[in-house]
């Protein structure tokens, strides 16, 4: 279970001009990779091994151990950050590079999200290698020619986010065996909570202000564009969530001897659902779009550029159409409504002739810029409101039910904003042509990712530029059953961290 | 487990005039039955032992092969008849009354609804009685003075119908051993598979409609009215049942990336209902309501003579308002479309931040004269196909959801019109007449209940009036756990079988 760091020498002085540099650079950092890709996946297979999710606060703690070793032998500074209440350490760490004038934060996660073994293929913590057209297993540690870079590894946070962690350590070895010395001061922070709603990332942040100072976050989550074409992201959707629970009769009744009299709380989910939300998706509620704040012709520009995937996702997805009659990456810059789940009495042969005693809905919102959850929570709780709903905090008792005709209880889940942050400062031109470099060729711009990852913490907190750098492919199964990496992606993924850390210079 | 007869002597001459007589009538029943209360809870109680529910073809054979040998002992000819693929036989029995210038079927069902045991109480098939303030266990069977008409016997089928069953046996008895003589023919129809949706009464009733003739049918299914006050009804609502499943993407999706583009099946169901059924329960289908028969001037005076339990019954369901703003009645006089269910994704904490592969409704129509399963069938099927739906009998393979933005598979189950039938024939008055005087007070009169029963059946093969002749308490808890009745019920009931039998002319 071990990593051993591949290369331990020292780097070599690159003398070459810029321009020499960076065809070196390229040619070196494949060298290795090529004749180093059965170690390298090892190193990917063994973090994999290791059971770094949420219920197994040991395997949380053996990961950021073992990240920290890691970190050290290669010669870092690093520590573990710690503070009560938190389910894992931060990993901290750092290497000052003699000359450099900039400072790059390079965050990713090491914890994983939880798994239901039963929905999965194999043993997520045992990882898996599969040839990816047949899905058979493969035998990659005996392999001798070149990995096939259609090949996926399969195991639980191998994609999300344990490749990225594995590519920049593969990336500083190549850099260091080929005697490429950084053009930045590099910092890492791995964080250990993120799929439990980085709970302690603020305060963590806040705690070492001083020691995170930086030009640049550079963010190793969420996957490349569905096209395959390598991406930078420059902010995401903020996110928050909301459990309803509508009541109806305290007891099931026979819709025969009550329907149309008493009130059917799965009719008045659906009602209410389809008040906040039209058919195309747009969210009705009065005063939730209050503050949104248009894009600017950079990001609009920037969008039409993107590679247009949607009839390949349509067939992958096998829907015949799409919500709206927008584009996937413009839909994705409004906020949204998702229904996640909807639940009240039963479906199929367990259906009774019944009204039922309550519906359950749970939703998500997506938020973009300068939407707030405090704001989104106000304009829904107001809309209730005005259409007649008595607003709990906990399930009535008799007299409450008695009292009030339409009851809701709201469970409000954590949340936070968007960010969009400018693709035109220095450090943003500077990262876009080096990720294009090292892709050989233009990468997309996505000014915001649908997902959510918490950006605006790092811009609220350091002011610095935040930019999303993703190696994955889009269909690693992330947060689902069998999730896993595409071999490519790594390569690809190593060449982009070696870039960034020796190319990147504004 | 056998129920002996209570009384089997030869029925005496009554002399008296029409009014001692019915004096007469009511003291005597009452005297029968006061003296004999335990045998006669007694015989329910074997009845309720036995298993007869669809799960248990044993159980129903047995519990059919009780009754026909309980009428036979009591003089009737009676005999099982099983039609290829019934799972269970109908008792039929008759007996003649010289003199008898008209003839009544009595319909009752000795089927009981599935039982989930877990959510019981006690053993469904073991009858408990319960005092019906503190719910504590009586042991009724050493009970000395008379029992509490408040105490309830629980277990499955125990009100929904063998408490009419046996009610009718009582009061046959009665009369026996009080000398009353039957004013009319009697026939029984006991049915074995009417909580499965009656499947093959139809057939049976035509393969003997020369032995079925009659001129009235009376129907001892269903309860008496909500304020306690003994009721008849002149038809039910149909039923028609519709399982809806809408499909979204083959595989849920990660909804940051891809909500506002890939349709989420959830809210499409949630839109879809909202099209459908209007927040007060109207239904606004097009078409849908095309032929409705409107109440008579009658049928609204009788609506609005029936006692008003709205108060109460919001009290005790503990709902804060109604639906519509009409009376309990008249909401069940209009067609209704219940949702029984609704599923898609997940709730509460098992929620993830997905896009749901599909979406589940179940609903049933309740249906009003002279709406039909197939109009409602065809007014639904046009009106989904009006919004772009595509309809489907089958899921859909991968070629069929791609070619196809709006999909959904429509699973009808079988079902029937509605029956109303006229208050003011020679008949009806009579019962209305005769029930009243059992009840010592104007009965209520229903023009139609809510709930479905296949009264049409019954009208459509044999024309002669079909009047509904509840006798069990509202509260029954009939198709769900903790069924029981009531014992002041049975009581009643008695006497209004009794008066059915001996004090019905016209």
């Amino acid at each position: 279970m071990r990593i051993e760091p591949l290369v331990v020498c020292g780097f070599a002085v690159v003398s070459a001009t810029a321009g020499t540099a960076e065809t070196d650079l390229f040619r070196d950092v494949e060298g290795y990779r090529s004749t180093h890709e059965v170690p390298i996946v090892g190193q990917l297979a063994d973090l994999t091994h290791m059971r770094s999710i949420a219920a197994d606060p040991a395997g949380l703690s053996a990961a950021a151990d073992l990240l920290v070793a890691q970190l050290k032998q290669r010669g870092f500074a690093a520590n573990r950050w710690q503070v009560e209440g938190a389910a894992a350490p931060l990993v901290f760490a750092q290497l000052n590079t003699a000359g450099a004038r900039r400072t790059v934060v390079f965050y990713a996660h090491y914890d994983g999200q939880p798994v239901t073994p039963s929905q999965w293929s194999s043993d997520p913590f045992v990882p898996v290698m599969k040839d990816g057209a047949s899905e058979h297993d493969v035998d990659w540690k005996s392999a001798r020619a070149k990995l096939d870079p259609e090949w996926r590894l399969f195991g639980r946070a191998v994609a999300d986010d344990k490749a990225s962690i594995v590519a920049f350590l593969a990336a500083f070895d190549a850099l260091k065996a080929t005697g490429h010395k950084p053009s930045i001061n590099i910092k890492v922070v791995w964080e250990g909570e993120e799929e439990a709603g980085s709970p302690h990332l603020a305060q963590i942040l806040r705690d070492h202000e001083g020691l995170l100072s930086s030009d640049l976050w550079l963010v190793g989550d969420a996957p490349v564009h569905q096209s395959g074409r390598a991406m930078l992201y420059f902010g995401a959707r903020g996110v928050v969530g909301l459990r309803i629970t509508i009541y109806g009769p305290v007891k099931a009744l026979h819709d025969g001897h009550y329907g149309n009299w008493v009130p059917n709380p799965a009719a008045m989910a659906a009602q209410l659902i389809a008040q906040m939300r039209s058919g195309d998706g747009r969210v009705l509620i009065p005063g939730f779009s209050d503050g949104i704040r248009p894009l600017t012709p950079d990001e609009r520009e920037q969008i039409s550029r993107l590679p247009r995937i949607e009839p390949t996702l349509q067939k992958q997805f096998e829907i015949g159409g799409a919500e709206s009659d927008e584009d996937l990456a413009t839909s994705l810059m409004r906020p949204a409504l998702n229904v996640r789940g909807l639940r009240s009495g039963q479906v199929g042969d367990a259906a009774a002739n019944a009204i039922p005693t309550e519906a359950e809905i749970s939703i998500d919102f997506r938020l973009v810029p300068d939407q707030t959850p405090e704001g989104v929570r106000k304009a829904v709780e107001s809309f209730l409101k005005s259409k007649g709903w008595t607003l709990l905090n906990e399930p009535p008792d008799a007299a409450t039910r008695a009292a009030h005709p339409r009851l809701i209880l709201l469970q409000w889940e954590p949340g936070y904003p968007a960010l969009r942050s400018s693709i035109s400062t220095p450090a943003a031109q500077a990262v876009i042509a080096t990720a294009s470099r090292a892709a050989r060729t233009s990468v997309a711009v996505m000014p915001m990712m649908g997902a959510s990852v918490p950006l605006y913490l790092f811009a609220d907190i350091f002011h610095e530029p935040v930019i999303g750098l993703p190696i994955v492919n889009y269909d690693d199964n992330q947060h689902a059953a069998n999730e896993n990496l595409r071999l490519g992606n790594l390569w690809s993924g190593i060449e982009t961290y070696a870039y960034m850390m020796a190319g990147l210079r504004w």
